[in-house]
């Protein structure tokens, strides 16, 4: 809590996040996620527990060296030893966790009360006396006897500790729980009192605002709601609920969230689900024709917030829901003009589409107002072949052949034999078998109309990526922005879907293809992405 | 709510849940999830928005047809013309949904109070003559002034509305708000009240839930929370939640709610998140040793309830946090004995596999076993080679070449010369290339530590998965269950990770796999998983 000067305090709760079943945190993933957490403005970083292993340990110092700017705080149980090795990593802080409801007591540890309180104080006065910043939680504090809480946090204050907790293990708090219990223990002790809260009923945010509004001075989260079975109180969702329906600010940089998020998402392997609120693919998209055309006229008609305001972004999507001032505003933002008669057909043929149940992607609409228009506004550039090899012991390759259409001059073709480029190749790349001035000649040899190129990859699909990357280096000065694989059914002939996004010069483009075969898949997507750049 | 006998009525609004962007469903799906719904015992079923066009009018028509015991409902505007589409359908209902804060009336409408009042009353008349029932719904209720939605309300009652609702349109409600605003109304009014909340901040499901506590009497939900942006209040948590922290019962049957969750995520292509509550895959996974250690004591210690009570099920996963009682739980459940001496071995390489930010699976911990008892118990089949050709002129097709361990003897390859096998051969099915007599024929000649197969199919990953299948019918019973595959990072180049769900007889094995290559990743994880099962 080192810079804090705002009324909440986040904690975010890297262990609980790093606890989500089956994720895998690497020691300089943690590091990376650390210090993003700080840039994020969060107060204290509960980094791990040190007495889970070596290695647990060594990437706790890591952070602790950092110098960064949060409060850097250790996991521990009331034991001794769990403080001396949080000691060992010069940590600021620690989180002193006791169970205190009667059935983890009775099952889990097997003590008494009299013990479990006993050993608390002891591991307290023992950090305190090593110069650490304490924060005690009663576990299951929501199943305890809340007179049992009181008294524990009062005997605790004569320890000195900085701050007490309360954690709903799991997840069983309302809003209405929370907020009574919360005003009944602040009014009882003089240490600033904390909240930690799991998502089992979906009610994580609602519990941890209630607890603040109640006068909870701080609050535990993670990214992503990530952590143990449902997960923690998302961050995204408790500051800006906080913010935008009580008034209630915090240090955290608000436009910095979807950022925050996303990367973590990458880093620990674990999407971002479409619908999250805040920081979700979909919180800022609309597709309903009521929707954009309220949206059209004032975008608070259906939004909260601005996307921009947490670094996200609005979509409009075009589908069987979709109304006619939805279709206008897409084909603003894709400058296309059509006169009454062309909109009204490619209104229909939107509707028909939407019906058969299809999602109508800026590649489909493009389609759709080639055919009314009668004119080939679409390919420039034909996949005529491709083939792949690849196996266990051989270097995936592929070939592919590349057809342009008969109106169309690939300008940059020619420049392509000027030596300076074939000097240019950069001998590093591994994506290239041949001199990329040999390769010209050979679609020279084949007239403007053709080019054929062969490429080696990792894989078969970056095989054919890198061969088509290949063919057009020069002819257009595309790239290549992003790829994500999605499976949309089971099975080993499942639809894999494909998204690529591609860049040239401002513009970007979007495109999804489902095949059976990824490899097409993929190559029929980029394809699609150039012709729609071209 | 033609068999209702319980408190809380459940609308699922599948016409919201079909407006989350970029998702598409046929008519056959929604007839599919309309049934489901059913089962899972929801009250009323809005079908969807029969002015939208032909195709959902004849979708909403088939699910009439099924005389389900749900009320199926009919979206509508306070126009007639929606009336007359909605009455083409022979819906039992119709939510008319009229704006009513000052932001939608002003700017989307353009127009006042008056007018907007006049034409509900006017649609409630025309409806309500027609014999329908009528649920009116107000529009960004939570932005409106209360006064004007309990006037409007009492004046729509002279007309005799069956419901009344308040829409948080755009998600801005909080727990306090929600329950005040509800008591408020239901004090004034005669009507049963119903609530609809969206998730733009994270409280859809605690709104809700506050709305029925202060007396609402309906909600509208959807499954997996799916909906415009960050989607509506998810069935699952507001009827678990409502169950279990306020005893607030309803017609949904429980245990069916994990299956209802699957289907639909699979029928409209939107993956239900790992830490989902109630039904995700986490949502009863456990890795954290005092968690497990707890659990295994006591399983309510960090489960609230019972996952076989919502159709889920427990998971106990290893890793870095995991203590020895988790990892001796799960020696138990995969039936291995070990001394004292191999069970430390084993734990400190599980933490230091966790260490390396290593998730691990079943297949890991029998390899780790195997290496600390010296003795190979892992590999009996090795894959020595595969070779992959594909491409869109091509048929797709593999050969492999599979080695068995000189110790082991598949006894099953002899039997695979009889003539009464070869006869047996399906020339229906598409992945044999040869005969299936012939092919033994050549596994003799190699040998019996050896066995080539060629194999074509729909795509590459089909084409190597059906030659491994052949390979090995009649060695081993063993049946692909499921096959999953996720992209795990972005670029062509990204790992891919591929999820194979094998069974032989009773045993059940799943084996999750990392390649850039997804080819060899899914033959790898086949392998491993019919190493694990041999």
């Amino acid at each position: 809590m080192k810079n804090s000067k705002k009324v909440v305090v986040f904690d975010t709760t890297l262990r609980d996040g790093e606890q989500t079943p089956s994720i895998s945190i690497t020691p300089s993933n943690k590091l990376e996620i650390a210090m993003e957490l700080d840039k994020l403005g969060v107060n204290i970083i509960e980094a791990g527990s040190p007495i889970t292993s070596k290695g647990e340990r060594e990437a706790i110092k890591q952070i602790v060296n950092q110098n960064l700017n949060a409060e850097i705080c250790s996991f521990v149980r009331s034991l001794p030893l769990d403080i001396d090795k949080a000691l060992e990593c010069n940590v600021d802080s620690v989180h002193i966790v006791i169970p205190t409801s009667e059935i983890h007591m009775k099952y889990k540890l097997k003590k008494s009360k009299e013990e479990i309180v006993e050993s608390a104080l002891k591991s307290i006065e023992y950090a305190k006396e090593h110069g650490l910043i304490v924060e005690l939680s009663a576990e299951d504090a929501t199943r305890s006897d809340p007179e049992f809480l009181i008294k524990l946090f009062k005997t605790a204050e004569e320890y000195h500790i900085d701050r007490a907790c309360i954690c709903d293990t799991v997840g069983i708090l309302t809003p209405d729980k929370s907020s009574l219990l919360v005003k009944k223990i602040v009014e009882n002790i003089k240490t600033p009192l904390s909240i930690h809260c799991h998502d089992d009923f979906g009610m994580a945010t609602a519990n941890t605002v209630a607890g603040i509004n109640a006068g909870a001075k701080e609050c535990h989260v993670t990214v992503n709601g990530l952590g143990e079975r449902a997960g923690n109180a998302p961050i995204d969702e408790v500051v800006m609920t906080l913010d935008k329906l009580y008034n209630i600010k915090s240090d955290i940089v608000h436009s910095q969230l979807s950022k925050t998020s996303r990367l973590i998402s990458k880093l620990v392997k674990v999407p971002i689900p479409a619908n999250k609120s805040i920081v979700g693919e979909n919180a800022f998209s609309h597709e309903a024709g009521i929707h954009v055309d309220g949206l059209i006229k004032n975008t608070s008609t259906y939004e909260p917030i601005l996307p921009e305001e947490v670094g996200n972004n609005r979509k409009i999507i075009l589908g069987k829901h979709s109304g006619k001032s939805a279709l206008k505003y897409k084909l603003s933002l894709m400058n296309i003009g059509l006169n009454n008669k062309e909109f009204n057909q490619v209104y229909d043929k939107v509707k028909a589409y939407g019906d058969l149940g299809k999602y109508i992607s800026d590649i489909d609409l493009k389609t759709i107002i080639s055919e009314i228009k009668g004119v080939n506004i679409a390919k420039k550039v034909y996949l005529d072949e491709l083939t792949v090899i690849s196996g266990n012991k051989v270097t995936p390759l592929a070939s592919i052949n590349l057809k342009f259409a008969e109106d169309y001059n690939p300008g940059g073709v020619d420049s392509f034999e000027l030596s300076d480029l074939s000097n240019s190749f950069d001998l590093e790349d591994s994506t290239n078998i041949r001199k990329r001035g040999d390769d010209r000649k050979i679609s020279k040899d084949l007239k403007l109309d053709n080019i054929r190129e062969a490429a080696y990859g990792v894989g078969p699909v970056d095989a054919a990526i890198n061969a088509v990357r290949k063919a057009l280096t020069g002819v257009a000065d595309i790239e290549l922005e992003g790829y994500t694989v999605k499976a949309v059914s089971s099975g080993t002939d499942a639809l894999i879907e494909v998204i690529v996004n591609l860049r040239r010069g401002n513009e970007v483009v979007e495109v999804k293809k489902a095949h059976s075969d990824i490899i097409e898949a993929s190559v029929e997507a980029l394809m699609d992405g150039i012709n729609l750049l071209l």
